[in-house]
């Protein structure tokens, strides 16, 4: 064998690796989520588009694609199938809006576990509305969305904000899903698909899911 | 060059570009921090280690070193450069006890922002203890920590949980950092070296920072 067709099997050989990793990360980017890790941080200040949500909750997505929020939620739309979310507060529309929606779709299961001392929700400055369970929830409840209330000893919260889509995507930070925290106040949130950090989540899901 | 020398220096270059690579690994795991992700959840049922800490801040390490808590402090103690802390309500004495030991070494920098609307920390069943600026965060700002107090309008919170570390390591979460949230409610704390995450999470905290 020359030297020359020794250089052209190397290059040939380089080549096809080059384009065989360039199609499995394809194949992996559009079948997992297409994030990897994100951080959003509100409040939002696109209050055009809270006003735009008050109409029709999903014309977000079109208007503003780029706003915090409308990132958030687009997000949780790419789950395909299932979502676990363990949120203190939950109240804000949209967000109810997608789970209905995710729902919907017989093969995505969505579970919901969320804090029901109904005490502290109503003390302080936090509106009606985010009782637990709220009129609202128990209708997504009705329309097939899981849904497991948490009570603690008095001054015991279930304070938890996280999520989890697929198995392979984590939620986290200091965000309740209110129309409070989004618009009003300073929170963060967190977008990894670190297995570690998904699989430690899911376990703590799964422990609160099979409380009594 | 016959084909054995051929493979001999084939099967050397290997293994020398393996140790370099091993060589490497280590250089970088002991220089920054021991962890690269890891969750904590609470409530921390060690309540040995609580009445521990009530005589000696510094006792828990020692004897409990597996705690969530002991773990999530740990984590803090391995700051060498600075500590960015941006939290909702931090009043518990470990916590304060690491900040206060870490800037006593005037090479590290330790920052706080913290919520400043006293009318929302006294109401509900939050204890006096949690009200900021509280005297003792008063007392280490005279020792050093540099101390931000957010004050935003009516019913909006600087809510956020989250600290980083040597500009390396984000911790986050819906922990604040107080007695009652480490030992009475659910709470998650998510510790990643993610940099695409610490950056923006950094980000985020020099713009509470550079705030008037």
């Amino acid at each position: 064998m020359s030297i020359y067709t020794r250089i052209t099997s190397y290059v040939c050989v380089l080549y096809l690796s080059y384009r065989l990793r360039l199609y499995v990360s394809q194949m992996l980017s559009t079948m997992g989520p297409k994030v990897s890790a994100m951080a959003l941080f509100f409040p939002e200040t696109q209050v055009t588009a809270k006003e735009l949500f008050e109409t029709n909750p999903d014309v977000l997505t079109a208007h503003n694609p780029d706003s915090q929020l409308c990132q958030l939620l687009s997000v949780l739309k790419s789950c395909t199938k299932s979502l676990d979310v363990c949120m203190y507060c939950l109240s804000y529309e949209p967000f109810l809006h997608v789970m209905e929606e995710l729902s919907r779709d017989s093969n995505i299961v969505v579970r919901v576990v969320t804090n029901g001392d109904k005490g502290r929700h109503t003390s302080g400055s936090t509106t009606g509305e985010e009782k637990f369970p709220s009129k609202r929830l128990i209708q997504l409840f009705k329309k097939g969305v899981q849904l497991k209330v948490i009570s603690m000893a008095d001054e015991a919260l279930m304070h938890n904000k996280f999520a989890i889509i697929d198995n392979s995507l984590l939620i986290n930070g200091s965000l309740n899903w209110t129309e409070n925290s989004i618009f009003n106040s300073y929170n963060d949130c967190l977008i990894t698909t670190d297995p570690r950090l998904v699989f430690a989540y899911s376990q703590q899901f799964n422990e609160f899911w099979s409380l009594d």
